[in-house]
């Protein structure tokens, strides 16, 4: 996502930073202290402007969720936008997904969201994409046997590279939908890009993976 | 693929029918007789007019190639079109997929081809499609670890349905693309509906789907 630099953006945070963790890698194995309840934790990869995390987070009371943004200006909406909500059950890091395992203990994130990753669309960034072999074998690291990834985007092209990917690196698939929005569906929460590319007709493609545990073994 | 009913089918059969397996259940587990060497067996289910398994067979004259099509009056059509090109290693069946095992040995297919198979639309007929878990199930009676199915289609929604049969049954899939002819691929050998198809702009879909040997030892 290209933004515009927020003015006063430290002060922002700074105000509306009740929800916002500086220091994650001290959480790291005892986030449930921090949310104090054991329920499970769901963490989203560029949260964005956070519509999806945070009608996630007041739609499942009883689901952790902490919000990952790397662009301090554009986390700071998410968090201007959660503050006033006064969910207990959300936090939001500044943080980049390929450290995740300095902030996050082996099984304690049971689900990861993508929602809409840039898509890096030249050849060479392939490696930038959060569905790459690289990212996945981070997501390894904190995910155990049976929790997954939802991933979700309207670009064909990285749709595809996901695919690939998860296949590749022996997810298990499922929930696989070439037009998330025609599927009949019920439950879908929407991102802000969802909402306005799904006005425009454009088609959502969505695929869970789940952690392949048998891989801990060998 | 809806046909008009051929005049003289039969006899046509007969005359182009030196490539013809009458009763390929005399030929379970012995295959590699009839074509007097030790190569690999691919098979198309569903080969319609012919052109993908001749071209194939011509292309690649070290595999041994079945052509299996349950519409006698279709694979007249295929069988005419063979039959000048004086290929050793190409045979035809008049079969159902559904019995694919009492014509082969597990192991004994090497490949298995699926192209622009009926998408059965209709919810009710979602067991007819090629994909559908029960005919999975009975290609891996035949299959064997690492041994693949490879399917191509033109349908978005045959093909959403067949990535989560395949996921679903644990299926290794592979070279997925949802875009097959802007994909760079260099060795794609077209059928009929591929070639109408994508001169009419339309996205061809691609997956390989390899066979789970370990679910043997289960």
């Amino acid at each position: 996502m290209r933004v515009r630099k927020k003015k006063n953006c430290d002060i922002r945070l700074e105000k509306s930073g009740s929800l916002w963790i500086r220091c994650p890698e001290e959480l790291k194995g005892k986030w449930h202290s921090e949310f104090k309840n054991e329920n499970p934790i769901h963490i989203e990869i560029g949260c964005g402007k956070g519509k999806f995390i945070c009608e996630m987070a007041a739609k499942y009371p009883n689901i952790n969720f902490i919000a990952i943004e790397v662009v301090k200006d554009v986390m700071v909406v998410a968090m201007e936008k959660a503050e006033p909500l006064g969910l207990s059950n959300l936090r939001f890091i500044i943080a980049d997904a390929a450290l995740l395992n300095e902030y996050f203990e082996k099984g304690e994130v049971e689900r990861i969201y993508l929602n809409f990753s840039d898509p890096w669309k030249k050849k060479k960034q392939a490696k930038r994409r959060l569905t790459h072999k690289n990212f996945l074998d981070i997501y390894k690291k904190v995910l155990e046997n049976g929790n997954y990834i939802c991933f979700k985007t309207d670009n064909k092209a990285l749709f595809e590279f996901s695919l690939n990917s998860f296949a590749e690196e022996n997810f298990k698939m499922s929930e696989i939908s070439l037009d998330l929005h025609n599927s009949g569906i019920l439950d879908n929460v929407m991102t802000e890009y969802e909402t306005k590319f799904s006005e425009m007709g454009m088609p959502i493609y969505r695929v869970c993976a789940t952690y392949p545990g048998w891989e801990d073994k060998n």
